[in-house]
């Protein structure tokens, strides 16, 4: 490759640094060899080198999550590229930032035959925001500024609201080897320090007049709730806490929505919903005039099917550009910045509060005297009771999968990113974490909530220098176990706990276990692996916590330890939907009897 | 799910089946239930359960490729379904016949942050041929006929020449379970045993008269090549071969031909040209007139360099709907059935045959006289020849990767499947596996190239009830270790010889190998990986293969024994490149000396 072609990408390169891209996620392959190489010779770019493309992705959406900026990846032509899919519709979804950049064939090679060549001209679709053909590399003084803006562009279209990934399908001619000996590589079409294009994002808030008529609107109801769901803004707990506070609403909050374990007041915090609102009398009674939605759903059905239960209630959804509402009940959608809304919602509510005025007696609670969020908060206090005994009940023989989160809230040092994989786990830590103050990140993969590419988030979140701890069934260990080669080869320190229940345990759940035939194939899938061998191939230490004492022992050393450790939890998919059971319905039970009690008194 | 929604659901199996369908490959998942239940209801269809969707992908293709007929592919929403696309984007080009069923939500929860929702509305972009968004299933009359001639038209698109995979998209709402209690399931919409709607497909033939004027052209010029790259139609053997020796043309037999193993005449088939022309001299001197050209492009680079060099010569290419002619050279497309096409000129030609006329002297050899045909075959016998003592060579003690395909030559029984997986083994296979007569069946990924999938390919070709040989490199392995689940589930036999050079072989014969920084870290990718565990971790047997003598004792265990052999051929990169150079040059050295001795003689 002649110094222009170099110049045009090592250019790109570059400016991809200065606009905030601090690593790189590559697997191998011959067509992309110009960009991999200067790549690996920019001084501020850390290259990981995945060989798998599927796990590169996710790989690169696990960094991305833990560092919240875009992450680029980079590939050769052909299905290569296509591996990506899955980690790209992820990411669009999770509104995590990455940069895609595809090698292909230049126009001469394309649909006529030639090897390694598919048709990548927007071959994401709809699962990303945005896509660019690159044109052949030249360094005329236009295509050298064509280079520095796009790739500018191309991370400001990732981290415009809401984030997402964006993709660059470059054509190269060969020869594909860079010129490495221009005496200044990286400076083509720059002048001075800065960044060809300096970024800046304003904050999307509301006219003060229209928070001050929704501030009104709130203060009229005294039965709200706030429910927040998925979310990673680090402001945002402290913010939706205080309003809640000023308004007396209890604060519904998803694991993923960083307000179950940090330093923010928990008081107003209701993480137990997920049990009691099973109760279809306690739903019934909980009836909300108000709801004030942030982040995407919550994973709690439960919650769901309460709020379609209480569909006249006012369900005002907060969306920073997008439109997530499953429910189809959203009377009003606020396009708006989470953080700030909330700040100026509550010091609207604070100038004008006067505590709360009115009495309503009777049931259900009326929010104006308190009683509407006590309410919550007992059946929170209950219902978390009984899931701490439930959950650690010595009568149960087997292992129960929602201990491992109850274990794991006193294991986990602070500052811990807990990631957990979908169908069942993300359910128990929802069910089985109660608030605590430790600051420990949950995070999962709820945007198209698959169970593939969970082992290699993990890894990108621990090479961003995150202590990670992952908790996944066994056929997404499996799914993913191609990801585990990122432990052995960076050395990177990672404790994976795999819930064995041999098969599909969220079906146990569902009514497909009803079905009269076909249920083990079709839905049960036992696969039956050894994982100790996936630990041995890939150099980590293994255990098999038959007991909660050696459970609470190889986590406790695995936290502390570098490298890869497997720690598998040996359950039974039946038993564990059993007790899963029988836990909501003694929550059932002790709220119905303390209702009779209430009544009776 | 009521019985209207089941029945329209269960006449789209059913036509399926009706259609040609034999096998349904499906990953497990929830919105998905309605079709999987109905799939492993219907008597004539066989289920296979493979948790991990990209390799369903290619168990699917691998099944389409050993049956030739469609096979339908069954996954949930959400990232699953983006987990087909490599196979998608490999049959698409591979053409072969696959029918992508994915469920969604329903309409009113798309786009509205449903779980587990991505946009699979034409999802898969132009890597498939034909996209359908099917409707909300229900039993009207009208509807039942839209099922069954969907599924009709879904195998039809998907079997009309150019061959390759289509997607159907199924909105389904809850309840998921079907009702199987109806009387006669599968009935609904059908009248008789018929297909719905049987599809007949034509064969494309030129006109007598065009026929007759190309007859007369080939004839015209003595010095004439067929080229047969990748394809797969058991009848093209004999008719290109016939066609050849009237012609007195040599044909160049690409591995994937299927020319290269076989009862077909053998003495015009050229398989060491990708040896001979990589000599500057010798390509120079073999000045063809015409070039008629079957098939995707063949793997040997030196081939394409020798055919750009010899622009001036006329290129026809024979494609049946496609256009693929990466050298940019062809002056005749010719848009027919090959096997046809072949026969009519044979045919044509013999009519009017009367043997070779007119004598050319000097070099080039002239066509009339048979020299020119003896040319190509002199070289090919001494490349041959060189080939067999360079890969047998015992000065060599390291262990040369050339040499499998020597071997393998002499191991495998009449009838097996031997699929090379991409990068180096289609290349060795290209070079080192001399023509026969055993009836080898060839296989790879050639459509894409990739090294992803070639672990689930092979498995698919097993569950058709194939033989089959996979020679693959570590990386490719490593790609779809996940493939080697459904050799443990469903005992397949198969037999898996990984070349493991420890990285990215390939590089070592490419401009990378010279570059100063970086080459391991980008292209080396050494991945220290023992794959005796994953033999375990599958319950397979395992050898390492350190001698040529314990590799053929495995290889002879393995191809007539059941279930999983992993046979690992550890070599070295560099050495390896070496040993190939080597061979190269004595071959141009062999063909030089000889010419030194015709001129001098």
């Amino acid at each position: 490759m002649t110094e222009g072609p170099t110049l045009y990408l090592s250019a790109f390169i570059d400016e991809l640094v200065r606009s905030g891209v601090e690593h790189i996620v590559i697997s191998p392959g011959s067509r992309s060899t110009p960009l991999a190489v200067l790549a690996a010779e920019h001084p501020q770019l850390r290259v990981w080198m995945i060989v798998d493309e599927r796990s590169a992705g996710f790989f690169a959406l696990g960094l991305a999550k833990a560092r919240r900026v875009p992450v680029a990846l980079l590939c050769t032509s052909g299905t290569a590229a296509a591996n990506y899919m899955p980690a790209i519709a992820e990411a669009k979804l999770a509104r995590v930032p990455l940069i895609v950049l595809t090698a292909d064939r230049p126009h001469e090679l394309r649909d006529v035959g030639a090897p390694q060549t598919i048709d990548q001209i927007a071959m994401y679709g709809r699962q990303v925001k945005w896509f660019m053909e690159m044109p052949i590399p030249e360094a005329a003084p236009l295509m050298l500024r064509h280079a520095r803006m796009t790739a500018a562009r191309a991370a400001a279209e990732a981290m415009q609201q809401p984030l997402g990934p964006v993709h660059l399908n470059f054509p190269l001619r060969e020869p594909l080897l860079p010129d490495l000996d221009h005496p200044d590589l990286f400076a083509a079409g720059r002048d001075g320090d800065r960044a060809y294009v300096e970024v800046t994002f304003g904050v999307k808030q509301l006219p003060p007049e229209t928070v001050q008529a929704l501030a009104e609107q709130l203060k009229a109801h005294g039965r709200g709730l706030i429910v927040c769901g998925p979310m990673d803004m680090p402001a945002f707990a402290e913010a939706v806490t205080e309003l809640a506070a000023v308004l007396g609403y209890p604060v519904l909050a998803d694991p993923l929505s960083q307000l179950r374990s940090g330093s923010h007041r928990q008081d107003v915090i209701i993480d137990a919903y997920d049990a009691f609102l099973r109760d279809e009398r306690t739903a019934e009674s909980l009836e909300p005039e108000v709801i004030l939605r942030f982040g995407a759903m919550p994973v709690s059905k439960p919650l769901l099917q309460y709020m379609n239960r209480h569909a006249d209630s006012r369900l005002i959804v907060v969306d920073d550009g997008g439109w997530r509402d499953p429910t189809l009940l959203a009377s009003d959608m606020i396009s708006a910045d989470p953080v700030q809304l909330c700040r100026s919602l509550a010091d609207k509510l604070a100038g004008q509060a006067g505590g709360p005025t009115g009495i309503r007696s009777g049931y259900p609670p009326s929010g104006r005297d308190g009683a509407w969020l006590a309410e919550w908060q007992q059946l929170n206090e209950i219902s978390r009771r009984v899931m701490q005994e439930g959950a650690l009940d010595p009568e149960i023989e087997d292992l129960f999968e929602g201990r491992v989160f109850t274990e794991l809230r006193e294991l986990l040092p602070a500052g811990t990113v807990l990631l957990a994989g979908n169908s069942m786990p993300i359910r128990d830590l929802d069910a089985f974490y109660a608030v605590d103050e430790r600051g420990v990140r949950m995070a999962g993969n709820r945007g198209a909530n698959g169970i593939d590419g969970l082992v290699s988030t993990a890894m990108g979140i621990s090479a961003a220098g995150e202590r990670v701890v992952l908790v996944l069934g066994d056929l997404s260990f499996y799914h993913d176990m191609n990801g585990l080669l990122a432990a052995k080869l960076y050395q990177l320190p990672i404790t994976i706990i795999v819930v064995n229940n041999d098969g599909g345990g969220i079906f146990s759940f569902l009514p497909q276990a009803d079905l009269p035939r076909h249920y083990e194939l079709l839905f049960g899938t036992p696969i039956g692996l050894d994982f100790r061998h996936a630990a041995a191939m890939y150099g980590g230490r293994y255990t098999k916590a038959d007991t909660w004492e050696l459970f609470r022992e190889a986590v406790s050393q695995a936290v502390s330890a570098d490298g890869l450790d497997v720690i598998e939890v040996p359950t039974d998919r039946r038993a564990n939907a059993e007790h899963h059971r029988r836990i909501w319905r003694l929550i059932a039970e002790r709220i119905q009897s303390r209702q009779a009690a209430g009544r009776e008194g």
